[in-house]
């Protein structure tokens, strides 16, 4: 048996997330059974996180343990050509038997891209989430300033009955508009179930002055999820890299 | 009446092209049933090109002449409110009575671009047509010099029956690889009935070695459909700008 590490791109619009569902398509499902068809035999990818149903992923990181003839040139188009056209396999690569991909990964990135324009994102309508209009970028960097650092993100995480620690560390939360387009950018040590859409969407709260800067410090102490805001939608985010 | 001057974004994708068809989805048909509805009579657009079923736009050229009490802010909010999310009206403006879309057009940008990698392009998949392999684009620029200038374009032009001048004059060709895309940018005075994707069809056979890029100037010359290449598939050409 070899390990295999992968790095994957998705566009997660029509899959049930990541992680593998008894009849239902998810991105593990798809890969695991090309991978499963290709080496005749049950094959597991491990992905670094799970996402969410209907996020995306520029750069998720994988691996499994396979036993194959193919080298890993010839696995990357044997994936690239029974995956469906929404999953692509952009590197194929042989690592050491120890190396796991969540256990292993230190940091992650993940963007979040809203738009607030007079027009519409045609031709990026399903990567991004339409606002009305402008929010108040000072705000909402003043706001995410207080989250940057240790912390226990559990008023952030979506899973009521979290045992493991809800305590993370965010390296950065970088705001930038460009045009009609603003992006949110969060770099940590990991994320909590949904931590990163309800972060967007308290961030959101204070751009549009529904909240004040100021208590985003009161709801991460509170550590109560009903006073942080709601769960940004999931079309607008993207895994874009992982850090070993 | 006022002449009103339209931007226009579309993902060609579900349509059968720009122009009004009973009984068929298309770009025409949906503008025209939004401002028809708005002005609440029977609403005219007129675009500057017609462009081909799956074909996309970054910035079609409209006029409408309508009578409204609303600012031309106020057409673009209420377009863009009510019509599907894969058509965008980026600006409204007022214009001479005297504008005409079509026949005021001096000169079209359109781009063709292909993928050749070893990866999938997962999330511009509906807007680029997918290459085997990586075609030779120096041959193709040599083929497609042949091109530039202006020439009987009847070769490249798939409608057989077209009484009116094959007469065109085509500026640039410019053929741009960058990463794993291939970019085909044309620049005219005008284009025949797919005559873009034939010529990038043709372009195609040379990048591929099926033809020598001095068949070029004897299709040209021989004004025979049946000489040139195929015509590209529809989801890898825009149209990127009218000249006025």
């Amino acid at each position: 048996m070899t390990n295999y590490r992968f790095e994957i791109s998705y566009d997660g619009t029509r899959y049930y997330g990541w992680e593998r569902q008894p009849g239902k398509d998810t991105i593990q499902g798809k890969l695991e059974a090309v991978l499963s068809r290709m080496t005749d035999t049950e094959a597991e990818i491990i992905g670094a996180g799970r996402t969410d149903a209907g996020v995306h992923a520029r750069a998720m990181i994988a691996n499994a343990h396979l036993e194959t003839a193919l080298s890993p040139e010839e696995i990357l188009a044997y994936m690239n050509r029974y995956l469906p056209d929404d999953i692509s396999v952009n590197r194929v690569g042989i690592v050491s038997d120890r190396f796991h991909a969540r256990y292993n990964a230190a940091g992650k990135l993940y963007t979040y891209t809203c738009y607030a324009g007079a027009s519409k994102p045609v031709f990026n309508r399903k990567y991004v989430t339409v606002l009305d209009s402008v929010p108040d970028i000072a705000a909402m960097r003043k706001a995410a300033a207080h989250l940057v650092g240790e912390h226990d993100f559990k008023a952030f995480c979506s899973n009521p009955k979290m045992k493991k620690s809800t305590v993370r560390t965010v390296d950065t939360i970088e705001i930038i508009k460009r045009k009609d387009f603003i992006y949110f950018d969060f770099h940590g040590d990991g994320f909590l179930q949904n931590m990163v859409r309800i972060i967007t969407g308290t961030l959101l709260e204070v751009g549009f002055g529904r909240m004040e800067p100021n208590q985003v410090r009161e709801i991460l102490e509170k550590k109560d999820r009903r006073l942080a805001g709601p769960t940004a939608p999931p079309q607008g985010l993207c895994l874009m890299k992982v850090d070993y």
